[in-house]
């Protein structure tokens, strides 16, 4: 691992170190373009074409049968299931308190002003079908959907044949049903746009390869398109640690982020030079047995730990990249929590790893990437509702805003809208 | 008006009827795209340079002085700042009650989650400056800042020289300091990116012409830019009514939604055609006194009445248009409230028109158009924030969720993330 002392570099080089790697999802290439303006066009028709060409599609049946659920069931081991039971409760659990709550108010006498949550009527959920199948994301995904009261959520994943038990087994449990076996642009596009045997979602939430996130970009910027959860980047990982912290457990939490993939960002700050000597020999250590060697390499690479003078700077530093986990491992945490202005979510202790809250702690772990942590939080049950407000004004109510609608109104020149008050005072 | 009768239309004739006027912001002509690109890579010099181009800048310094907030008010009549100050005050009341709130649980003994709702530290408010000042726009996008707590507001607005005394009062209202007379592409294309000079701010809100929706859609779909509050089309009010509203209220709502712009988009759901003929000829009389005549002749032309057999298939149509005003003046509205699953805004009862809420009720106007109101709500606190969640567990904690985390990892084939586990369990 790399390393850079914080009162040794340049204003330029902390700038460059704040920087990720561009990601460019919307200069879409040509294919991913085409597959989606082909969807639009020609529906589920065309998506099944693609599906047939580009992921071997060779299924009956777009949809996932009652029949493929049960035998998914039946499949799986007893831990499996236990495991995906227990994660399904903790989230559960967490994500419940996240249903927002209506609230009614007289702002003057007369006028009655409400505000009431609504579930977007559908939803489509992706889930991506990688090297291996994540169920932990379906849970994610289909918890606070669940949570949410959505009437219709979509569940929409690549496959050859078969979807993977583990995931039906945890969409079962969220109450999902229909699933269909198409992925990529083309089934992000066929349900961004519908056809008349496909009626289009209201808004589409997931992770993906670079291919998915660039069609989730095209149909989000399209207004007959549909809107997305969020831009999706690699994951990410910051920790600041202080020599109290266990090098060991730091250099775990370090390679369980960078085994996601090359692109995995994992960056270390502290204000100790020795805690950053025995995590870069834990590192050598535990690395040789991991399978996912490849990957841990190439993310190590693009990886770098910072020695900052005090800890203050770290946290700092942390703001200005915002990402999208961030693992605080030092003696004071609690008097350092409040600085804590950008990121998706944290991680604070000793025995607080990213694994815990990526399966089963509770918390949600699709997060803002990329820096988005600035403007927004991880997926939650507010993110699949919508909140309506409602009024309602007596005869004497208008009267009491009257003179103020009338000013305002003919200040912006809205001739019209004063007299729908005048009208009203005959 | 146009009239159609529900049950004489052909499915596709309702389905036209259900369809807005394309828009299309992403496909940006050059010069808006041309205007970002050089704003983004030039900073702050090419925007004031393009202000000076476009909008004949010549203003001394592109930031409002205290000079100048300190002239406004005194160029206000008494009157203009007391409905400024009244709206200010119910706004306020009505959107501080949306402040979320933190909350924490064990979801299992020794695991302590927790979610905290943190303001986007840099927004950017969007202010147009048509023919007309905006100071209750100014209202509806700053004083859910100021609740949130954002630590740094910067207000944009194009101008010649000063901006309008009324929307700096408003500003003022909502403690904003930092307000620069730039606008258009460029204005939005510096709040995205920012410079050396300028900090680039982590949100954008607010309306705008369609350059300024072409732009904030460019910024918002590339990486290196900036999210925005939500695509913007036309204004739109759909009304349901029955034969005991009162025709010329109806007709007023109307008009003062017509009066907006000519792309301005205007249904009437009824099921009573006496209601219909009734509302025709106050329409023909109300708008002989109104100013803005062209606009809304011509808003008219693009609207119709749709005559329902029936209350429900007006809430139906009405959902599947997901209309961002939604009026409702019938009898037993109390009953139907509930069907109402897309709309930005309702407004409920005779005395209840939409101006009411444009300016001085308490609910946001800044609302989801076309469509969006499917997935969206209006401007609201909760959108200068995001909840950031927290976790922390004990050794015990972790003991417990290990099997879980452990075979959900190696089912996921993530070993390094159980091995995060199991370092921390020796």
């Amino acid at each position: 691992m790399k390393k850079y002392e914080l009162k040794n570099i340049s204003v330029k080089k902390r700038k460059s170190l704040l920087k990720r790697k561009a990601i460019s999802p919307i200069i879409v290439n040509d294919t991913v373009s085409h597959i989606c303006n082909d969807v639009k066009q020609k529906g589920l028709k065309a998506a099944i074409d693609y599906a047939y060409k580009i992921d071997s599609f060779s299924s009956k049946n777009i949809y996932v049968t009652q029949k493929e659920f049960d035998e998914a069931e039946k499949l799986l081991s007893v831990d499996v299931k236990l495991a995906i039971k227990e994660a399904y409760k903790n989230i559960y659990k967490f994500h419940k308190l996240q249903l927002p709550k209506k609230y009614s108010i007289e702002t003057v006498s007369g006028v009655k002003c409400e505000r009431k949550f609504i579930p977007v009527e559908n939803v489509g959920l992706y889930i991506p079908a990688g090297t291996a199948p994540l169920p932990s994301t379906m849970l994610m995904l289909g918890i606070p959907a669940q949570i949410a009261g959505c009437k219709r959520v979509v569940v929409a994943s690549p496959t050859k044949d078969k979807i993977n038990p583990a995931i039906l087994y945890a969409a079962k449990l969220c109450e999902l049903k229909e699933f269909i076996k198409i992925g990529g642009p083309h089934g992000i596009s066929l349900l961004a746009y519908g056809d008349k045997d496909f009626k289009k979602v209201d808004k589409i939430f997931g992770p993906g390869n670079q291919f998915v996130t660039a069609a989730k970009n095209l149909v989000n910027a399209d207004p007959e398109g549909c809107p997305i959860d969020m831009i999706a980047g690699p994951s990410e990982l910051l920790i600041i640690a202080d020599k109290f912290a266990n090098s060991d457990f730091i250099a775990s939490d370090l390679l369980s982020q960078a085994e996601h993939g090359k692109d995995s960002v994992v960056i270390l700050l502290t204000n100790s030079n020795d805690l950053f000597e025995k995590v870069n020999l834990s590192l050598i250590k535990q690395i040789k047995s991991l399978p996912r060697k490849g990957f841990i390499k190439q993310a190590l690479k693009n990886s770098f730990c910072l020695i900052v003078e005090n800890l203050d700077l770290a946290f700092n530093f942390s703001n200005d990249f915002a990402p999208e986990h961030l693992i605080v491992n030092i003696k004071n945490s609690k008097k350092y929590l409040d600085k804590i202005i950008n990121a998706g979510s944290v991680f604070v202790g000793d025995f607080t790893p990213e694994s815990a809250g990526d399966y089963a702690s509770g918390t949600n772990h699709s997060l803002p990437t990329y820096g988005f942590a600035r403007s927004t939080g991880g997926v939650s049950v507010e993110m699949f509702m919508k909140g309506v407000t409602f009024q309602s004004i007596t005869k004497n109510g208008i009267k009491r805003l009257s003179k103020t609608i009338i000013t305002l109104s003919e200040t912006e020149s809205l001739q019209a809208h004063a007299e729908a008050i005048r009208v009203r005072l005959k």
